[in-house]
Formats: structure tokens, sequence, C-alpha cells
């Protein structure tokens, strides 16, 4: 036990002192690593997939479940989707070394703040092994250190693609450990990673919410998370309802299993009887499960009761939970007392209606005339996502190259004193 | 015990029911109160110093030291800069609803960053009373709630101070919780107040290092905060020996108890016998004790022998710490090595070291040509300050309305759908 906490604690050891030449390294040794990385993802597809079937076969032995295998397996197409994630990040603009707001002082100094790396990153993760290269090239990009956790079941896919990324770095100059594997399947490794405070300037889960949960509660490195995506669309009495339609039935079932996914729908009263049974029929046509308050159920007699439990559930599934409100207000209150802070939409052709909405609904992503599933760091821009922060503090939202940075003030004179 | 944790709880759960109405309050209403709470704190000096008088009566019994004394008493003075301080936060931009990075997406969609108030913010200070006021004006300008808990030796004065905040927010129409001060001496109420995340976002310290050590230890809110200021100036080969004396001078004795004040100096070789004899001169004429390394007493004779605590020191007061190095890489490892990633600068007339030093060195600020004692908020043109920061994440540096605040994400569309 003492002998793994060792070896984790020197694994941030040398992640640290990995970050200190990360933070120096130019943009054409980041890009060289990675173009490489994606070299080598190529011409060593025969091993990756041998170890990964180690993992598969492992997995099929202990008979974990369809959709698990699914997310475990490595296939030539998501071989091909790492290659490609990788040459689109290294094409992307090097974030490290941006100077913004910059001034000068009545005394004559110039103050500016500079972008620089956040330092050691922790990455804990489930059983997807493509985590491993998408995770490892973005901190890489924005010339942080990486250590990476992933689950326990996709170990020696995991281990090899590590060697793929060490080969990366290492053919530009850069530290092997700047991206570390954690190569022991004992879950107090995780603990040891979330608590070593000295080594991990930020941890960033992605997993399911009781993972998550469970991290939050033990964590003394800040995290980088969202714990639930319970996101609203809330349908105005302004609205064009044929768009309404659209986007509601867009946000619902664009994906399931997505965090953006809709899981509450608000109708105005105004609206409803118009509205509901057409968004319902199209619904249970897609063999969505409808499960409303009392006006709902009077419009759609199919619809189930929904009970406190369903305001407070993210499905992630085809289930909907409805509610028919008299105002906006009602609405913006229904928000506030069940959401999680992710993504909310109002459909409104109304400007002042879709102003307010938009300033007082106090979660990471508001939006207007658009299905919350747009909640992706690629649909916003970003180019890249590691992941999507329901945190107040720093990255909010879908999380960038950006979100794994922060700024330094730097500042220049030419022997102003003070005082 | 438990009432009084089920008191402060209350408490929590007003603030966050105050910060929902703060983030919508107008910059009109947010000046009116700053402007009310002003004229209050002139009209009731009276009242304020007969409060603040029962404290130092209190604490003169207690035998509690001058230095102490002397934070604590509410002066003519000390009551008019409050009232000036109020004014010029009334009068600053307000940060809130401003829109950042706006872009347009290919599928039309508009995507940009709203600046937002951060929610609930506790702030846990010592004996300085006008600290409830600068932070109460700080936290309602940038729409935030604020819990107050100050020192419990001017409990009377702040209790006082926080009428007049009272009073204000009421004259505004303002949710009167929005500020709220707690009222026990009792320090398991900070233990409360730092481990409530349900109704608390952000906790920031204003303390002695030991407060600050202990609070993170137990802190279960996110603190912006820093804990040392051991701040280091380089002397680089290719410095002006006439601008590097003048700047090190001030950095020690602008004002020894600023966080920014340098406790290190480090002296390239190659300048240290023309360099350090003068500056030494200087500091020793100003009653300032130094320790230095054993290069610094061959040309120092008074300097005491600096051991690894001293580099590991922030003094606060009339002692410095001299290192000579042979590169300027040994004075950034050295840096590394004992600095607390608050302030650093380099004295250079050579551009490349000066990007360099500036790029490398990792604290929260990096200065050219300029004494450390420069950190401050206002100096860096923020027009106020709540504290400095030396954490990685959000705000780092001198804070500022703006670190009091987050962005989140408001995305306009016209019914565009997804996949």
């Amino acid at each position: 036990m003492t002998t793994m906490i060792e070896a984790i604690q020197q694994i941030g050891r040398e992640a640290r002192q990995a970050a200190r030449a990360m933070m120096r390294a130019t943009s054409a040794q980041k890009a060289q690593a990675l173009h490489v990385m994606a070299d080598a993802l190529s011409s060593q597809r025969a091993t990756l997939k041998a170890a990964n079937q180690r993992d598969v076969e492992a997995a099929k032995i202990r008979s974990l479940d369809n959709a698990l295998l699914d997310r475990l397996t490595l296939s030539d197409r998501s071989i091909d989707l790492m290659i490609e994630g990788l040459r689109q990040i290294a094409a992307m603009p090097d974030p490290v070394g941006e100077l913004t707001a910059t001034k000068i002082r009545p005394n004559g100094m110039q103050v500016a703040q500079m972008r620089v790396p956040l330092g050691v990153i922790g990455i804990i993760y489930e059983s997807r092994p493509n985590v491993t290269i998408d995770a490892a090239a973005l901190c890489l990009k924005s010339g942080n250190a990486a250590i990476l956790r992933g689950g326990s079941e996709a170990l020696h896919s995991n281990l090899a693609l590590g060697k793929v990324v060490s080969h990366g770095l290492m053919a530009a100059g850069l530290p092997e450990s700047a991206v570390q594997v954690i190569d022991t399947p004992d879950r107090a490794a995780v603990g040891a990673l979330i608590t070593m405070t000295e080594f991990v300037d930020v941890i960033i889960p992605r997993g399911g919410k009781s993972l998550i949960k469970r991290l939050s509660e033990e964590a003394r490195v800040p995290m980088i998370k969202h714990l639930d995506g319970n996101c609203h669309v809330y349908i105005d009495e302004f609205a064009d309802l044929s768009m309404a339609v659209d986007i509601a039935f867009n946000a619902k079932t664009y994906r399931y299993g997505v965090c953006g996914a809709m899981e509450t729908l608000l109708i105005h009263q105004a609206v409803a009887p118009t509205f509901l049974p057409e968004i319902a029929r199209a619904l249970i046509a897609h063999g969505v499960e409808l499960r409303g308050c009392a006006r709902t159920q009077a419009l759609v007699p199919q619809a189930l009761l929904a009970t406190d439990e369903d305001w407070a559930t993210e499905y992630l599934g085809p289930i909907l939970a409805i509610r028919v409100v008299d105002t906006m207000s009602e609405a913006i209150a229904h928000i506030e007392r069940w959401g999680s802070g992710h993504t909310e939409s109002i459909v409104t052709s109304h400007i002042i209606q879709a102003q307010q909405f938009q300033r007082e609904v106090d979660s990471s992503s508001v939006y207007v005339n658009l299905p919350t599933c747009f909640a992706d760091g690629f649909e916003y821009g970003l180019g890249a996502e590691i992941g999507i922060s329901t945190n107040r503090l720093h990255a909010r939202g879908p999380v960038g190259l950006e979100g794994l940075t922060t700024l330094k003030w730097v500042l220049q004179g030419h022997g102003q004193t003070r005082g």
C-alpha cells in the first residue's frame, strides 16, 4: 500500500519536473510530437489492436455488458478518429504566450497578461481508451504535463497508447514523463492522485456521475467537472411553434446519452394546447416515454404523472419530463430549483424575453432558439474539448485548450519606483 | 453548537437567495447603494466611532499589541478613506453583462461569453474593520452576495458598519441579506462557512499565513488566496546598475510589511563586485539586516551567513537574504525551489534575457525593471483590489472586480438543429 502511494508520488514529482520543461516547449516541438504520435498510431495498428484484444477478452470473461465492450474496443475507425484528432490539434494555434489586456499605466509601466500552462493535469476516465490520446494531445498542446488514469478494464490498451505518446514526446525532444499512464489497477492510486496538491494542479474527471461525485468528495486538488446535465428547453408564449417542435425534438433525440440532451421540457400555458400534442406525437412515435404535470396529462393522455424525482433526473435515455408553466418566471424558477447549471434554452421570438432568460438563468450555457444538444466544444468553435464544466470558478461550459491554461501578469518598466 | 451551525447555514441560505436578486441588480441600483453607504458613513461617524471604542477598550484590557490596536482603530482619516473608496467603486464600470469573444459559427449561430457574478462570496479577515466596507462594496458592485466574518476583536465595529451597508442596500431596493456580517465570535462559525459548498461559491481569506493555511486545510469551498509573498529581485549581468540600486532599495524598503516586498535579492556574479557593496551600504544605512551566501559575505562583511531557512522565509521586516548566482538559469532555479509564486522581477537591459525570465518564471506576476512592491491591484489599474491570488485556476495575481465574476456561454440561433 505504502509502496503504491510512493509510486504515485514519484509519478507526480516527475510530472512536476516535466511541466517546467513543457512550459518552455516551442509550438514547433509540440506540433512535431503530435504528428509523430499520429504516424505511430497508423503504423502500429496491429500492436494496438492486439493489446486492446487482451482487454476485450478479459472483459468478455467477466461478462461486462455490450455497451462497455463497445466503448472499450479499438477499431480501425476509432484509431482513424484519434489520428484525425491529433492532426487537428497540431494545426490549432498555440494558446501559450499570448499577451492580452496590455495597457500603459500613468507612470509609464506596461501591464499585460500572458497565457501560460496550468502545470500538471490529472485525467481520470473510464473504459474508452481513445481518451488516452485525446487528453494527452490537449494537455501537450497547452504546454501541460499529464497524468492519465483510465479504467482498469482498458489497462493494456492504455499502456500501448501511452507508448505511442512517449514516442512522440521523445521524437520532439520533450520529456517522456510529460505524459504518464498510471499502470496499476489499484483504486487507491486514484485517491493518491486527487490529494497530492504539491504535484497536481487540477483534476479533470470524465465518467459517470457516481465516479465524479465520489472523487469530488475526496479530492484536495481542484477539479474541472460537471456532475449532471439536467438540461431544460422552455417554449415561450412568443415562440415560433414550428421552430419549437424542431428544437425540442432535436434536443431530446439527437443522442439520448449526451450531457446536453434535454431532460425536461417547460411550456408556457398559452401555447401548450397547440404545441404539446404536436411534440408529444413526434416524440412518442420516436419511442420517447413522456412524464408530465397534471396540465400536461390533460393535453397528452399517454403521459405518466411526473414526480419531483422526474424533475431532478438526468435520464440519459428515451424519457422526457414535461411541465406547463404560467409565466417565464415560473420556468426560470423551475430551472433554479431543479437544474444542474449545465445548459438551458428558450424558444422565443420576443427579444426582451430572450434577453431576460439569457441574463437570469444561471447556467454555464444559456441558448436562444437552439437545442441544448449543441453543448459541445467543437460546436462552440473551440476546436477540441476536454470536458464540460459547471464550476463557477475558472473554466465554465465546454473546456478547450484555453481552459487548460491560466494567465500571469507581466509588467515592464524602466526603473519606476513606488511611493 | 448545532444551533450556531444552523444559524450559519441560515445565513448561507439567505445569501444564496440574495445572490439571485443581486445577479439582476442594475448598475444604477448598485451605484445608489454605494453612494448611500458613503453618505451614511459620513453622517454616522459618531455612532461608528462609539462602537469602535468598545472594541478598542476591550482590546486594551486584553493587552493586545499596539500594531493590532492601530489596525483596529477607526479614525476620521480611516472613515474618510472608506468613503472615498465607496465613491470610487461606484464610479467604476459595471463588469456584469459584458459580452466577449462573440463569433458566428458556420451554421449561423452566434456564440459569446457573458460576464456574470460568481454568486456568494465569503470573506474572512482579521482586525481591520475597514475591510467590512471595502469587501462589501466590491462584492456588491460585482453583483455578488457576501458573507463577512471579521476578527472577533472588531465585532462591534463590524456590526455597526454592517448596518451602514444594510441601509445602502435597502435604499437601492436590493435585498438586505446581500451582505451579512456574522455576529458570533465563535470560531466554529468559520468552519461552517468554509465547508457549506451548497451556499458559498468562493472564500477569500485576508490575513496572516497561519490563518490562511489552517483555512485551506479545512475548506471544501474553493479559496482565492495566497499564503506567502516570498518575492525575488534578480540583478542580471546586463543590468543598468544605477537603476538596479533604485529598484532593489525600493523593493525592500517601500513598506516592509506588504506581500510584494522583496525578501531575497539574487545577483549575477559578474556585477556583484560593483553592485553588491553599493546596495548593501544603502540598505544597512536604512537599518536593514543582510544575510547572504558565502560570496555575498566576501563582498559585504557585515552580512550574516544565510541558511536554507532564509531562502524560505517571508520576513515582512527589515531583513534581506542575498545570493550571488553564476547564471540567470541559476536565479530561475532558486526562485523555482524557494519562491512562493507571488511576484518576481529581473533588472536587465538585455531584451532576450528579459523575455526568457518573464516566460520561464512561473509566478503570478513577473516584472522587468520594476520593484516587486508594485504588486497591487490599484497599481495594475484594476481600480480596486480584494486580495492577491497565487492560485493557478481562476483569478491569479491582484484580484479586482473581474476576479469576482465568471463567464457563461450565451448562444443565439434561429432554429438550427444538430446532426
